[in-house]
């Protein structure tokens, strides 16, 4: 069993985290880590836990850590669920100490050495491991996109083979996107916020990173342009999204490119049996009824239609955050950098 | 004053054109149709009022006329908040026999010799009128469009120097669109549906109407191409949209065209002071708190960027349904078709 | 394997019960029936699945039939899902055909020899079965009560033995007890309703019986008073209630009755580890956190104060519905009865 | 004219009273007081305004003033929007200074000398002020009830002449009561918070007093017990509440007295037609429908059933403080202690 921590464990991403990795097959949980008030107390009586899930009583023992270099130390890897402007120093700090690191956290992500990756679209990104470890880093950073970005960016894996140069996306995103407090009820309901601070520019950048060429020491970036527009709804979990590609192909093959993607990475426990699933009734995908689908990983779409349009949803707090972030772990222990 | 009626007076938008027009200043409401069942019975027993404003008590007493040649014949002019497949029928029965009809309902906005009319958007398209009356029928019927068009094109009023030829817009649509018992709260609720019948077409058709050109006999569309994704979203009132256009303008010219905006109608009374509002703020405009703005009649917009991209949002029953309507009649007033 | 059928399978229950039979350890589902125009056609393309837990795919082949004392000659026991006006004579039917009828539906409840149960607090007023049998019917019904009174009752499970004549309870019901299309949107968004159909007389009657005594012949209501007072909120699942009881125990003794509460029935299938869980944190229960606890069959709760004061809630769907139905049935077989 | 300032002008209550003083017939809004970073600057650019209703523009040039003894000696009267652990010095300080204070918060409610008033239901308490007065004030502090205290004791109003001794009131309240920050999306969406601090004991001690007895120079409290439990829903506006009272009067003479009632006050330029409404359909009240009635300043009354139960609601933010507030400064003022 690989030796995992979370870091910052007690948010909205870190009880996903705790939740997905308490019963994990390969990676043992034995490493929190919380705000300085919390250290020393286990974490059933730090954290409040707010997800409709049971509290993971295997992990309710576990004494919180500070995040030293010393509390590591036994850690072969950490999941980072830390504020970006803290994470940045901590999960260098960390890499420096020869931790593995698989990152939810913006800081790092667009680094030219950083993989930033989605399993099932880029796992040969992870070749940027070996540039690091070029440097002389012990330890090594990997990150996962944005919550929004993960979901359009599984949804175009299927239509890879047909290339398209602009992209429009409007997303309609859920409310714990933005974390437990992150957004006041008085602000949302009955309400749609036509601005979510960063997205636009995270989707529009990072997409381009995640879809291009790893050419042995660096990304570069796939050639086409996204425009996004992004709004907050009255919705608790589960990013939905309108895309516009320049795709000429008719609706019914794109319908089959849909149905038929079988992604290149296989048997990873987090790993949906379904990455991409596309739904036939007219009025599909909707975040209540089809975020759960393959235990929050998989990414839905539906309706295309010509112009090129379909609609795409994904669950944000799973597939697009703690989600994401172990299935990176799985991939990166499969690839033998454990 | 002016003897007006309303046609299916009980329903959402029906209901709404009975406040609107309860203290008219141009408009004396005498007359109000529904369901043969309640025929004969005022308005104040028969109507579940299902607004947040007070029941307007002048029109209380009114009693339910069926909708007959004879219950129409002292009224010059009626308002349709009929549903479509009721509408086709009635509305053209009343214009045969004198009544003038502005109609909510979509059974007749895209028949050639029908004006579809945003008063601030193309007020000379109810030369149309004049088409019919040569066709020799006694009164005439004049049609606003649907509710998401609406808010759209009157968006795009600002912008009509800078020629676009592709127009892709996403909507976030109120639950209130689809009249009280439309949508089901466990449909909605914690959700977005990504499909509403009919809505893309009616954008995608009614948008090339209204923006094109009466050549005195007819209408010329307009030459561009509309691409929209509708989607509700759970809000009480006021339709979200995302538009993304091929102007290649810079933006701050843009913000000034929206700022500068002088429609080319003045001094209706159910004309805000301002039809198209530009705000400034990052994150507006949101439907709750922007909805409202001049008594439900203001379109606003904000957020223009590099794209071209902005969002717009206007109140969904009262500018996109019954306000429109009634903003159409005091327009055929002040030209004398009445 | 018993081999059970479903009454009325494609409803909000309905889909409840074929969710929790699907994959049963005791029950074989074999048989679902619907409305006649559903009648031979199978359950998958009947169904509209509107849980938000996957559709049940081995259910999904079972062909829906008409509900005939033919279809349902092969089945040990149906669950019954069906309207309460329809409930009435097809449940006796079956009944009168020798089926075992576990009921939902209103209809039968109040009859003096049909058991009202609620395992966990009246397990012995099954013995009305052998009056129903002796008075020569070949099958039987049990019925379980409205899902306010679920819950309310098995909140008092553990408060018996400390003898009050004043019940008042307040509830705040979710949605999903109207069924799918039972609240508009509309009606319930930034709402409470405070009154919903036959609600407060349902608690008011039901609790009396299903906390009175069976007396070898009949049941003897219990000798004390309920005063509802039933709210609709915008909440999807789990009914919430503030109770007011005349216990003049000091609070700790009563906190600690919930907390010690053992429940006379044992090892059900659907018996969650906790019929009844006491929560500590002085804001809990809460219908979105608390209503999944025991797989959606625990009662929560919370906030004992004097007065006799607490809250309490459970989920009015699976405890509350076809849970509650399932778990009857759990029961009655243990006892021997099928 | 008055001179009136608001103290906490940029929160939820400092900014209903904005909206209802800048128009106000008798009171003249000179000043304006916020945090100090705000000071100096106009009214318009420090605030966030985030009412539905458009934002006052005869307020928004007034200049931000530090709340010091200089910058209030020109104002006769100051309504307090503070929080309540800033509230009690400042208020102290205001009437030591000549100022008349009428408070929304809770610091200084309960103490004996400071009425704690509803115009309508109890003006005589006003008399304290002479008892404030005559303890060598200069000005005078006077406060009105909790938001739920006042829709409560309002309805309890047309019930005087009808002795209970105890009374249980469950409430539904809504998010805008714990200001615009004060409740996470996260925690109330599609959810029910059974708690909310401090509420039960306000409702059950101010109640007493409210309804108690001025005796020339104190308040002897009402002989009744109250027993609240006190609940969050998801609405924006408007508090419900389920009542019991152990009144024997028939439920029709209830109902008379609800529709007879007159309130003892008149001519007050914020009390509405009716101070309460009784209506007659079966599932009203409702927050959503009604709490707009009388500008927000109207209780409404539903449902009296035996028991003795009914059902109240009235506006939190309007008739439940600021509204309330301003109610107290107009009757204060034509009692002639400004």
């Amino acid at each position: 069993m690989i030796k995992v921590g979370v870091l910052g464990a007690t948010g909205a991403v870190g009880q996903r985290f705790v939740q997905l990795l308490a019963e994990h097959p390969w990676f043992e949980l034995t490493t929190l880590t919380a705000s300085d008030r919390s250290a020393g107390k286990v974490y059933r009586d730090v954290v409040n836990w707010r997800l409709e899930v049971p509290f993971p009583e295997k992990a309710g023992g576990i004494r919180i850590s500070p995040t030293t270099k010393e509390s590591l130390k036994d850690v072969d890897l950490v999941f980072s669920a830390l504020p970006a402007e803290v994470a940045a120093d901590v999960e260098t700090m960390c890499a420096a100490n020869g931790v593995a690191v698989c990152s939810n956290a913006s800081s790092h992500r667009m680094e030219a050495d950083i993989p930033l990756v989605v399993p099932e679209v880029n796992p040969d990104h992870l070749g940027l491991i070996d540039v690091q470890k070029d440097k002389g880093r012990d330890g090594f950073i990997v990150t996962n996109p944005n919550c929004s970005t993960i979901v359009l960016t599984l949804s175009l894996a299927p239509l890879r083979s047909y290339p398209f140069t602009d992209l429009r996306v409007a997303t309609m995103q859920a409310i714990s996107g933005a974390g437990f407090q992150g957004v006041a009820a008085m602000a949302i309901y009955d309400n749609v916020i036509p601005y979510i601070g960063s997205e636009e520019e995270k989707m529009e950048t990072e997409s381009l990173k995640i879809l291009g060429k790893f050419d042995g020491s660096g990304i570069v970036n796939a050639p086409f342009r996204v425009s996004a527009s992004c709004h907050r709804v009255p919705v608790i979990d589960g990013h939905t999204m309108a895309v516009w590609l320049d795709i000429k192909e008719p609706v019914d093959k794109v319908v089959r490119a849909f149905r038929d993607y079988k992604p290149p990475i296989h048997g990873l426990p987090s790993q949906p049996a379904k990455s991409v699933e596309y739904l036939d009734q007219p009025d599909r995908p909707q975040p209540r009824l089809d975020r759960g689908k393959g235990n929050g990983m998989t990414v839905s779409v539906g309706r295309v239609r010509e112009g090129l349009r379909y609609v795409t949803m994904g669950h944000n707090t799973i597939r697009g955050a703690a989600g994401a972030s172990v299935l990176n772990a799985e991939l990166i222990y499969t690839r033998k950098y454990l």
